[in-house]
């Protein structure tokens, strides 16, 4: 076990899993369709978020102190790689690194003067290849991390309630399973920012149809490990094809065209949605199971 | 003068305005070129960040109490949205609105529950048609503006100095020719965030060779008015090719590449850079003259 992880009691591991459901796939796409829905007017159907205690809904920057923090973006996947570090320390974890970008990723972790611990898959991703194999190759003593139910190889598998430490700040570990089986969503210490891989996306969510996909599981695991976290906690997808950049809890929990359905309702739509096959999937699955080193 | 535009007092204007050179441009492009070299390995040729006092070039989130902030991304013209408001008030701030992207800011503002004040450019943009025009017919009381040296029409027309208020909060307007006459850079009251247009871009710079481009003019322009900001001030540009989101003063400082650089020597880059025309620049620029209207 990596120094900077540290695991949750039993008692407290057996408190936080409470999700029994079978399961589920890997792969994300998110609600375009209901998102790119046009709005001609301000005259929809949904009441817009409220001033006094729903204001807390709407986004600000998090104000956590001593905290470092990137969103990077690779076009080609439309994923998001995040870059926190303790800006005492230099100790930084990332999130979701993308092999097309690992150049710019090391320059910019070289140029901030940062110690890279940890580089942290949300999931096993589908859609592109992940770097965090090429990457420590260059970075001695950088270990990767995915859930252990992932099915990957990794030099730190990840349970619930997990702890990934860098400096005085850590992420906490939430299996958050119906995308694929090994989806986690990763939650900072005090609660105002959670990095929700492929399971809650802005006003969408991740596909459930391939690679261990369920609809159910993952309406349960948005609703229970995401959706109890603070209104204002900022969300941080892997994904984003609408140019979205950051949501709120709040806004996710009123304005998600899916999560807003009834549970029966999500699954009917999940079931439903007729996406096309990712194009990459047949060599980035094979690759990210082995920390993205397969064929490079 | 729109009631949430306040003037600043002459004095204190003629005290701002001390660039004097001949002019400048239009249009945007970064310098893909230099930050899109690749790096292999941790022995780049230059030092990263110190901690200690230099710690405090990296960015963290902005701290200002009671700001909500979105950035938002249009990816046909690779541009940055950005969205201000008081939670307070509810009173909004959109920065370089796109056309195409028009239904989505709009939704998002309902959503939010804002009411957006004015929508300002900080140019008059050569790759993409602005949103403000036809913002303007959907939202009342929705004022246009932009640089009164842009030579396009608005509403407000701003100059140096000129703060654009929402709620308790402010923008100050700082005039930072050189990519085109009439670019502005817009500081937030605490300077804890500014947003450059096509001035100052993340490890690189907007062009200067056409539509009044003037290399000198830039790099005076960044110098003076940019790059005297606190070394913790994020950088928020109209573009970004790479994936990159925020950047801070003291990082551009150090590591951008053009600006780094002297002035004969930035000048002699800018001048051979052999950029491609912008694609839509015969039908963006007539357009954002008038607002964004023309054939809308």
């Amino acid at each position: 076990m990596c120094s900077v992880i540290s695991r949750v009691r039993p008692i407290q591991r057996a408190l936080a899993l409470t999700l029994r459901f079978r399961t589920n796939t890997e792969d994300s796409s998110c609600g375009a369709a209901e998102t790119r829905r046009f709005y001609h007017g301000l005259s929809i159907g949904v009441d817009p978020l409220r001033a006094t205690t729903d204001r807390r809904y709407c986004s600000r920057m998090a104000r956590t102190d001593g905290l470092l923090f990137r969103q990077l973006f690779e076009s080609e996947s439309s994923t998001y790689t995040y870059l926190l570090a303790d800006t005492e320390t230099e100790e930084a974890v990332l999130i979701d690194p993308v092999l097309e970008t690992i150049d710019r990723d090391l320059k910019l972790i070289h140029e901030l003067g940062l110690n890279l611990k940890v580089a942290v898959n949300t999931h096993c991703h589908a859609d592109h290849i992940t770097s965090t194999g090429l990457m420590k190759k260059r970075l001695v003593g950088l270990k990767s991390a995915i859930s252990k139910h992932s099915g990957a190889s990794a030099d730190i598998h990840l349970s619930e309630g997990d702890k990934i430490t860098f400096g005085k700040h850590h992420l906490s570990v939430r299996n958050t399973p119906g995308h694929t089986d090994g989806c986690l969503t990763l939650v900072l210490a005090d609660q105002s920012m959670a990095f929700t891989g492929d399971a809650l996306l802005i006003r969408g969510c991740g596909r459930t149809d391939f690679q261990q996909g369920c609809a159910k599981r993952l309406y349960e695991s948005i609703h229970q490990k995401i959706f109890t976290l603070p209104d204002q906690c900022l969300i941080y997808p892997a994904h984003d094809y609408l140019g979205q950049t950051v949501s709120t809890v709040g806004e996710e929990r009123k304005f998600n065209p899916r999560l807003t359905k009834s549970l029966e309702e999500f699954v009917k739509i999940m079931n439903n949605l007729n996406l096309p096959k990712p194009s990459k999937i047949d060599i980035s699955v094979p690759a990210n199971l082995v920390c993205g080193l397969h064929e490079v």
